[in-house]
Formats: C-alpha cells, sequence, structure tokens
C-alpha cells in the first residue's frame, strides 16, 4: 500500500503537518511571512492548473502573517494555527473579500463580514489566503461545476476532486496550504479529502457555528476541516469549535482495538452502495483490526435515502427560490434541473422526512450497538473523470452523484462526527477510511483516527 | 346592548362562575356530586339538542365527583377547579374513553393515556363528564362538520357554533358545563366563543402542553379553555398551565385606560377582514375607553394570511398523508378537498412561511406599539346558518370560513396569548371582543378583560 502522503503535484506544504509548521515557526525556523509567500506562489504558479483556488487576498496574507510573526516574536502565541495559511471555501464569508457561492449569480458579491468561523480562524493566529473552489452553492458532491470552472485533482488533473468543497481538498491535497475550511451538507468535506487523498473532519451537527455561511440545507450543512492529518483537523476543530476536543483526551485513549477502550466496528460498505472491491478492501486494510462487523438493513437505508433527499430538496429550494423565479439562466443547467425538482417537494413529505430523523437516530444507536466508532470507505469508488454521472462499482451501473455521497450522508442526516484519512491508493488514486462516531465521542474518533494513521506509518515508513 | 351570559337555552350552569361555584361547594350548599349530576341530566335531556357532547363518562364522572367531594370532606382542596364538572374537546386524549378527532377514521378509538391538560386538569380535582364536538380532525372553523354531526349553537340551533371547539362552545353557552378544553390552531377556542357568548382563551404558544393532543399543525396548535367569563379562563388556565398568572398580579392592575398601567388600542376591524359595522360597532363600545387605533398594513395582512395557510397545509397534510393514501372515503368531503390541496404545498413555500413568521413578530411589534393589548372582534360576522360557506360582511361577498379566521389566525402565527369576552348581542346573536397581548403580558391581558367585564355589568346590571 502507498501511503498517499503527496500526489504526483507536490506543493510547499506536502507532508508537512501543523505541529511540524508550528514547531519551525516557533524555533525561528521559518516565518508566516515565509510560509504565506510559498502558499501564495505556489497558488499562483504550479498550483494554477487545479483551479483550487478563486480569489486570492496576497495583499491581506501578507498582512495578517506580518501581524502573526510580531507577536510571536513579542511572545504572544495563539496556538497551533498561529501564522498557518489556510484556504476558506468560497461560499463562507470573508470580510471585504469577493466571495461567489461558485455561483454566477453571485460574481462580484463582496462579503461585508466575517462568518464566525472565519472570524474564529483570524483570532486562532491564521492566515487567510483566499477562497477555494466550491461546486455552485455547494449543490454537488462532483465538484466540477462551479462558475469559475471545476477543480481538478492533484493526483490526476482529469479527474474530479469530489466536492463541494473541492478546492479545499486540492488546495491541501497539493501543498498549497496545510489547512482549509469546508462546508459538508452529505459529504462535502469528507468526499472532495477522500478523493484527493487528506484528512477531513465534517464535526457534529453545529459544533462549528455556520453563521455567516451561505446555506445549502440548514438542517445539514456543516463547518468541517480539511488537512493532513486528523490530528491537523483536531487542532483546526479546536480552534472553531464551541466545545474543543483537549488533545490530550485523545493522548489519554489507551487502545484501539476488539478489547480496548475504543472498539472500533466494520460497516460493511456493500450495505450502504455497490462499492468497488478494491476501494472497500484498502479501506478495510487501513481499518486494521476491528472489534467486529455490521451491515445496514435495507430499510434503513432507504429510509435515510428518501430523508436526505426530501430535507435537503425542501430546505434548498427555499434557498434559492427567489433566484429560480428571477434569474434561472444564471444557474448551471445541471443545478437548475435539480433545484426545479428539488422545488417540487411536497411540505408533508419534508416534515415527515424531519420527524423520520427521529427514528433514524434510533436505528442509528442500533446499528451502532456496542461500537465506539464504524468504520467504512468514505467513497466507494475511485475519483471519476471529471463531468462523469455514471460510472461501475461492485458490477454494477452507478450514478456518481449517489456513489459520491452514499456513505457520507447519513452522518448529515443525524449530525454525527465523521472523519475521513488516507487509507491507501488503487490505480494512483487515493482511497478514504471513513469514521464514524456519536456526538460526545470525538475524542474516541480521533484515537481512532490516529490508530489508523499509525499504522499506515508502520507500513510505509513515510510519516513522521 | 344585551349582556349575553345566556341564550335561549339554559341549563344548570348558565350565569354562574367557577368562584360562585367554589364558594357553593366549600359551603356546603352543593357537592360535586351534585354538580356532575345536574351536568349529566342537562347533557342527556335539554342540551341533546346540540350536540355538544360525543361521548359521556357518566359513571367516570360520578366516580370522579364522590372522590373530589371526599377530598373537601377531608379538608383536601385542590383550588378553583375542584368538583367542577368540564368538558374535553373529542380530540384530546381521556385515558380508556372513546376520543374520535369527530372522524369516521377514529369512530372507536379509544384512548390510552390521559393528555397532558387532561391529567392537570383532573389534578386540579374537575370532574371530566365527557368529550365535546370537534369540526373533523379540527380542520374548520364552522364547526359544522363532525362524524357525530354539527354542533348547533343555543342562540339559534339553526346557526354554527363556530368552531373548531364546537361542542366546547356550546357547552359551556347552554350552560351545560361551567369550563371547557379546547384547541385553537387558528382561532378554534375562540371563535365558538365569540360565536356561543362566552369567554374564550387561547394561551401563548406551548403555555398550556399539547401532549396527547391529536395535532392539526403542530407549530400553530394551542390548547385553551371556554368557560363563562375571562376571570373563569384565568383560573382554569392557571390550573394547566406551565408558567400561570398569580391571579393577584391581575388584581394589582390599578388602572385600564389611556393613561394608565395597561395600555389598550383598538385594531381596526376592517383593516383584518370586511366587517359587519354592528359587530364591529358592539365589540368597539365593549372595549369602552382605548388609547387609540391601530390599522394593519396591507402587505402585513397578506403576509400573515399566506403564512397561516402555508404553515397550516403543510403540518396538518403531514399529519394525515398516510390517511389521505389508505383511506381517503372516510373523510368528510370538505376535508379531503381541502387536504389534497394542502399536500401540494411545495415544501420550499413551508419553509418561507416558517421564515416569514420571524419578520411577522416584528411587524406585530411595530403594530402593538406602545399598547399592552390591542383589541378587535373576535369574529367579523354573526353565527352564520349550518352548512352556509358564503356571506355577506361590510358591503362585500365574504367566504365563511377565512371570515371566521380573519381575525384570530395572526395570533396563532405569533403565538401571542389572545382572550375573547362577549361584548353584546346583535340580532340576538352574541358578538365577542378579542383582546391580544405579547407573550408575558397575560397579566395586563386579563386586567382588560376585566375592565371590559366590568363596564358590562355595570351597563347591564346582570353581573355580579
Amino acid at each position: 500500500m502507498t501511503t498517499p502522503s503527496a500526489g504526483p503535484f507536490t506543493g510547499p506544504f506536502t507532508g508537512r503537518t501543523l505541529d511540524d509548521l508550528g514547531r519551525d515557526l516557533r524555533a525561528g525556523r521559518t516565518t508566516a511571512a515565509e510560509l504565506t509567500a510559498l502558499a501564495l506562489d505556489a497558488i499562483a504558479t504550479g498550483g494554477a492548473e487545479l483551479n483550487a483556488f478563486v480569489t486570492v487576498d496576497a495583499a491581506g496574507a501578507a498582512e495578517a502573517a506580518r501581524r502573526a510573526d510580531e507577536e510571536l516574536a513579542a511572545g504572544i502565541d495563539r496556538g497551533p494555527l498561529h501564522g498557518i495559511p489556510a484556504g476558506v471555501k468560497d461560499l463562507i464569508m470573508i470580510a471585504g473579500m469577493r466571495v461567489t457561492m461558485g455561483s454566477r449569480h453571485f460574481a462580484s458579491h463582496v462579503a461585508d463580514a466575517d462568518a464566525a468561523c472565519v472570524a474564529r480562524l483570524r483570532r486562532a493566529g491564521a492566515v487567510v489566503v483566499g477562497t477555494t473552489t466550491t461546486h455552485e452553492f455547494a449543490y454537488g458532491p462532483t465538484g466540477d461545476r462551479s462558475a469559475g470552472g471545476a477543480a481538478r485533482n492533484p493526483w490526476d488533473p482529469s479527474r474530479m476532486t469530489g466536492g463541494s468543497s473541492a478546492g479545499s481538498g486540492a488546495a491541501v491535497a497539493a501543498g498549497l496550504v496545510p489547512l482549509a475550511l469546508g462546508t459538508d451538507t452529505g459529504g462535502s468535506v469528507r468526499i472532495p479529502a477522500a478523493l484527493c487523498g487528506v484528512a477531513g473532519f465534517k464535526p457534529a451537527y453545529g459544533a462549528i457555528p455556520a453563521d455567516g455561511v451561505f446555506p445549502l440545507s440548514r438542517t445539514l450543512d456543516h463547518v468541517g476541516v480539511l488537512a493532513a492529518t486528523a490530528s491537523c483537523c483536531l487542532l483546526a476543530y479546536d480552534a472553531l469549535a464551541d466545545s474543543p476536543v483537549p488533545v490530550d483526551s485523545v493522548d489519554s485513549v489507551d487502545s484501539v482495538d476488539s478489547v480496548g477502550e475504543v472498539r472500533v466496528g466494520w460497516l460493511e460498505p456493500d450495505s450502504l452502495f455497490p462499492t468497488d472491491p478494491r476501494v472497500a478492501g484498502t479501506a478495510r486494510s487501513a481499518a486494521g483490526p476491528v472489534a467486529g462487523e455490521v451491515r445496514m438493513a435495507p430499510e434503513v437505508l432507504e429510509l435515510f435515502r428518501e430523508t436526505y433527499l426530501a430535507v435537503q430538496s425542501g430546505e434548498t429550494a427555499a434557498v434559492h427560490a427567489d433566484r429560480l423565479a428571477a434569474a434561472p439562466g444564471l444557474f448551471d443547467p445541471e443545478a437548475l434541473d435539480r433545484l426545479r425538482q428539488a422545488a417540487e417537494l411536497p411540505a408533508w413529505r419534508y416534515l415527515r422526512a424531519m420527524e423520520a430523523r427521529q427514528a433514524l437516530e434510533e436505528h442509528a444507536e442500533a446499528l451502532f450497538g456496542p461500537y465506539d466508532v464504524l468504520a467504512t470507505p468514505t467513497v466507494p469508488i475511485l475519483a471519476p473523470p471529471i463531468g462523469a454521472r455514471e460510472s461501475e462499482a461492485g458490477g454494477e451501473r452507478i450514478q456518481v452523484r449517489a456513489a459520491l455521497l452514499g456513505m457520507t450522508s447519513p452522518w448529515n442526516v443525524l449530525g454525527r462526527p465523521a472523519l475521513t484519512v488516507p487509507a491507501g491508493l488503487v490505480d494512483g488514486l487515493p482511497v478514504g477510511l471513513q469514521l464514524i462516531a456519536r456526538p460526545g465521542g470525538e475524542a474516541r474518533l480521533f484515537a481512532a483516527a490516529r490508530q489508523v494513521e499509525s499504522g499506515q506509518d508502520r507500513g510505509a515508513g513515510l510519516r513522521a
């Protein structure tokens, strides 16, 4: 198994963790200004072909970096994100910056205030370098339909990054920045993280406030983070969340195994979606020893699918009703077609779906059973070519959008914290392992992820 | 002006208040058993033609009355409702009793537990005598479509009671019981109270828990009370609510006038719905001196109407979707037609309507302005003949359902406490005066109602 710590495209932050960068910054081996200059240069040159960034704020980033350096020199240390360059998905508001939602409707929109998560990012000392490509209005898991064009996968630029936090996945995977913010309504952080070979964390619902984030579906939208490793995601999460997970509470987890403190169950991927067997095998290997295996019952899966679709359709149609009436031609045709269908969902189906979320909570509890963490592939297929909408997995014809969302969306319906970590490569393309926990189980979730990542280090000897 | 304390139909509780009955009980001049026997007899004999009750529990009521008498004799006094016979709308669950929702779908349904409000009613010592007619599934303000037939107005049995708490209005107005529970989604407590000439109180949203009440529209449904006077409603409310309004906090209100402690504004009824000028004049006289007059702006009214319709349609369709699919023929044709329309409401319109409730809160604040209480007729027309669906008011052709709901439904959209008190008679039919307050303003609301009722006493010399 190859460790996907670097794809064919490598940038200044390839193979660098936040810990690593923080040590260099504090030891005087680098400066925030230098890191920021490296990021800006990589975005403008080699990274440009990936279309990971939409708008870059070179002057603002340089200024923020200068302040971060001054503060460190003055003994003011804001913690693990201090001086770290970061990308922000192009539908999270950044005061004074162009934020387009990946849409022609907002081609020249300038945000008037920072989103809550951006304000927290700045307060933690991070340097916002620019906005990263989003699938149009975050309404799609492929990441290949955006007013500014498709984001491209650093492992093969002819392939999609996955989405909707497409540019965030590409930017971190290509080493353009060590950290990016995304949003995840049905998998939009985890899917691009998995297909691009980085880690991505969708926290429990509401754990990072969504104020100032352009909505897709308010009761499913989660703000999340993408970085090289789960440990990096944890550092970023702790800087952004209302209730951080102290790193030492993760450190204090003694054992992750079948009899230890964190019990991991393998969720059979074929019980969620037809899965490429090579993907399933790679994820299963990465998961290591597990305490048992579970399957989602078909009727529960069906209820998850119907519920997700109904909730998202109703809420998304409500967000876009005025634009749909006033300027339908500004939507990408695929989004327009989907929105028009979504606008027809009857209210009673939406309300029934909201009620079903209660019932699904009970089904999920039964599924989790004695396990603290469930493990399954993040995405059942490899990154498809840009524009592909049909593919094949496990011997079946599949719809690409449905496949991309197949393993991830149930955990949005329930608001459970879920993490993807790199699991290996198949045909030179990354595979992600998804780990899912109960709200409140974040320390165990990250302990399980650490176990997976350390297993890969032992296997490949590539990570420090 | 005639005081509508008694219609042409008079029963054992006509002209009796809860205070009055309580004094007699505690002085040994009567017993709960005697009051209950009077109620049961009146329901079975003279009151039968009103179709106010659906199911009567003579044995259970006699037993509860016996216990109430034993307790009083033993010095256990549960307060103002102790020993008081009460009717309960036929969609509020009563353990072991047939509760039909006024529907053929539930013709033989027996409730397995008391609704929260029924449990509280019993805990307060009241004697549940039976279920009162509801418009089918509470889905209509006319009160004349129910599986067991229309309730009839005690002032003229050829006319509707209004609804949906039709039997509760008729039963209290006819003096069959001194107290009844109702529910109010768009006016369903206040409308029958007004058309039948009694008092009715729709508390703030959630103030009396709705657990165990068959839903019509969950975010609009309120549990309320009907009784002879506002003071009686206050006593009942205090026994049922999570946060009672101490009677002495009402007593402590010094003055209700243009410069006093409670400022009452007159809400021009024509700004809400075309109003019979005799109804408007009677209500305006009953309101007495007011501090000023306000009008609802047409665009605000339109937003209230659209919002109410969308919220109620979506939620009601969700409640009945399975029955609509499985056994549409068991619905009354009018309900079926309305449900089928409701089922077509798009989810995005429902969600927009839920958002509009926030905006309407601001509009209502602007409307209330300096006033603590707004006063306006409860219903803009007199009780129409049973079955009527079109009528005339203020020189305009009107839809009866829209007219009945026209003054009351905005306060369900906002969840504001609203009370109707008898205002007088026109053509021998009762007119109600509606008083509306902000949540938290209940003491001022009841003080204003007391002022109105004492004004009528002075005018007519009929009330103690």
